[in-house]
């Protein structure tokens, strides 16, 4: 491909030689002859010397010293044009051929749509429903009656426990357990626990992902809940009646007590974790590792820290606490120079 | 089911029409016409007014404003008597048939009981025992010389590796992995490591329940043991050589490092970290993601914080925290008055 | 085996009954007769007096109360000694008969060396190279074009995705997902996100051990590396782009964000987050459950907190954490002697 037509499905501008030959997308410190790469962040512009690319993606406005030798294509917005040609050159390789591997396992009752893809060694229970172009991978399990919606894609090891639904062009990826049961537990005079049953199930809706090794608990009465376009990373906990809004993000590790409903357009950092029953506004970020132990009523708070605070006042604790030590000694020399100066002022009065 | 069989088998007392006709159990907020309903936190109290429920189970001492049409249910304790009319409505769906599913792989020298069920692909070892009603749910792999007792419950695609026992009535969710070798390493001169061989196993008592991704691994020598009664919610991990205690619970994500024990009746937070070797006293109460590098003799003892300390202590500091950017500029003006006072001093002894 | 062929075995020296029969090693806790024990650690040295071990290992230069009737194994390092006896008594359990199990479905393409052990419902797909001596355990996933080095063990339910390659003696367990796509999306101006594809692999280089139901994700574009030697604990999240270095070990749960390298021999404790795009120097040591947010130059820095610090400047803030209600007392108490300064100052002036 002519760098020139790459050009033309970019929507941008050749400086440089059109006729060049691109024939593979890296990343500007790896590329090499024939590759074409993207300058998004300014502190990579160094590499604007070094690298050995063919071409490389910058912003129209991006400032270039002369001379160098480099095509460079002026686009809007470098990193969305990246993907784009990065997709042009990638299309998305089929992890499963169309059709039934002979040794899965399916009810008799279960309803699979057109162009499924079903793995080698897949369980499939009772009226589960699988809907068109839907890839169930090698050894995962799906319950009785459980849904899966049009060109989901779950990876292998999956388990859906019955009754659970997930929407269409849902990801999941490998070893995720969906719908195992609530944590709840009724104590017992006599110290031990009973369990409480956990009836309900875990709906996922359209266009989530979700990502390796987490695991979402079905309700206890009713529904856990993950909305539309959110986005999980790796080993999240999400626990029982819990709600995470449309298009709200999450990193990896962070965990979510039970009935807590978190908003819309959020952004969950690693490893944060929320008690039970709170409430989030839309649009709130939360930095890494926090410990969120309150509600949030204002929509688009930042907050961090543990336990949580807005993010100006956390910034000004986090400031403090790397003075404290050097406060600590003020506070000690001021008790001696406030101890001599009552001295003085005795003496005085005397 | 009327509504007077129901009071008769909660032993509760009806307000209201006894023959009204009860079909299903809701929550307060979300019941419909026939359906039952509880009300245990004074908080929902709110819903009594507008719930479309047909019936709802309350506090025998609970006060009604007059007028409401409401069919009440009047019990000691609203929310063990819900459990009760739950369960009765749900039982326990059997997620398996009985039997061995034909592609299951089990070993000739493997010992199965009555009315065990075993799914599909399914492994199982030399000289395993499966007591009898105990379920190994699909894509389980139970390694040589496993015990399962009678009536537990593994679910899908969890490992078993080879020794680990595991008692009666124990529930297992999916994914989780049992027996993995302890992290042991030693390290050489030139900076590698070499394996420490972990021979031990991991024995789970009875009346254990485990959630789903927790692993839990093997001792070095000896043991790793979950007492009876334990219950752990969703990726835990439990290191070698660690004991849990009789009916001590702990939330999603905690992690307890090598050879800490663990005593009964405590209470583990989410996200909770403990260094190895500790010892902590029965009936300790850990809050979310506390930091445990200390042992605790005092039983009953509530700690939280990273570091965690106890209670009092931790709120006062907790608290002290939340005042430190103000405590900043007050030890800064103090600094200015002392000094303003010094000068006056030195001016009058001048 | 009598204990002076031990001595043998171990250029060690008998104190005692070189003739004396050891059938197995048990820590010197638990020992009984026919056992052999060691002493490492002085903190132990109280159970010389009270084991009922036949002998114990201990170090060359330890002193021992006279009168004990035990025999000791005198050597240079007891717990190396401890360890190569421990192996020679428990030699390793090969877990896996050597062969493929005919439940396995293989690739046609796919390439196995001898001697491999492939276990029941194992998945291989297209053009895997399996190296000689490996085992890949029961309900195993192998994606296309993935490679595992020679004797390599992979223990059950594993997931590798395509492409992602494993040296030679790696050893992974349970549970854990290798190549899960990078957490990567673009937002879209309509609070949507677009996934930006992950084209990458995951290469994990030999003698690496890597625990339970961990993640590693392939990278965007490139690779996400584990070097040579590198052990890590169960549960924990690697992103894409991220390198570890050779040698250094991972307690369990830490998350490593996107892009982050980390260098050789270094210790991550448990449950430590670090952000993304950092770079973390040769020997750097890491408090459990710290929160790492800038990259480490110094190697060898031992740092812990959240935020993490440089380990003296981390203890004397957790020390200053500690003393901060009394500060805020003895603050409270300053402010009201200045004021009475600053009255009786003020009188004297008038």
């Amino acid at each position: 491909m002519k760098l020139r037509d790459v050009a033309a499905l970019l929507n941008g501008e050749v400086e440089g030689d059109g006729e060049l030959e691109i024939v593979r997308v890296a990343k500007i410190e790896e590329a090499g002859g024939g590759d074409i790469s993207f300058l998004a962040n300014p502190k990579y512009q160094k590499y604007l010397e070094s690298t050995r690319a063919s071409a490389v993606i910058v912003a129209n406005n991006l400032q270039v010293s002369a001379g160098h030798k480099l095509a460079l294509l002026r686009v809007n917005d470098p990193y969305v044009s990246f993907l784009k040609i990065l997709q042009h050159f990638n299309p998305p390789v089929d992890p499963l051929p169309v059709g039934i591997h002979p040794t899965a396992v399916i009810a008799a009752s279960a309803v699979l749509g057109e162009n499924v893809r079903v793995g080698a060694h897949v369980v499939v229970g009772e009226r589960v429903r699988i809907g068109d172009g839907a890839m169930v991978s090698h050894n995962v399990v799906l319950g009785d009656d459980v849904a899966v919606g049009e060109n989901s894609l779950l990876y292998p090891n999956i388990t859906v426990y019955n009754g659970c639904r997930i929407g269409a062009r849902v990801i999941i990826h490998a070893g995720t357990t969906i719908g195992s049961d609530g944590f709840g537990f009724a104590p017992k005079p006599d110290g031990t626990y009973e369990k409480i049953p956990q009836l309900g199930i875990v709906v996922i809706e359209d266009d989530v992902e979700i990502g390796a090794n987490c695991t979402i608990d079905r309700a206890t009465l009713g529904e856990t809940r993950i909305k539309r376009g959110a986005k999980l990373d790796n080993l999240i906990q999400v626990a029982h009646n819990v709600v995470i809004g449309e298009n709200t993000v999450s990193a990896a590790q962070a965990g979510i007590s039970g009935s807590t409903k978190i908003g819309k357009n959020c952004m969950i950092g690693g490893q944060v974790g929320f008690t039970g029953h709170l409430e989030i506004a839309d649009g709130t970020k939360i930095g890494a590792q926090s410990g969120v132990h309150r509600s949030i009523d204002q929509p688009n708070t930042t907050i961090f820290g543990y336990p949580a605070f807005p993010q100006r006042q956390a910034f000004r604790i986090q400031g403090a606490i790397a003075q404290l030590p050097d406060l600590l000694q003020t506070v000690r020399e001021l008790q001696k120079r406030i101890q001599q100066l009552e001295a003085k002022t005795e003496n005085q009065t005397k």
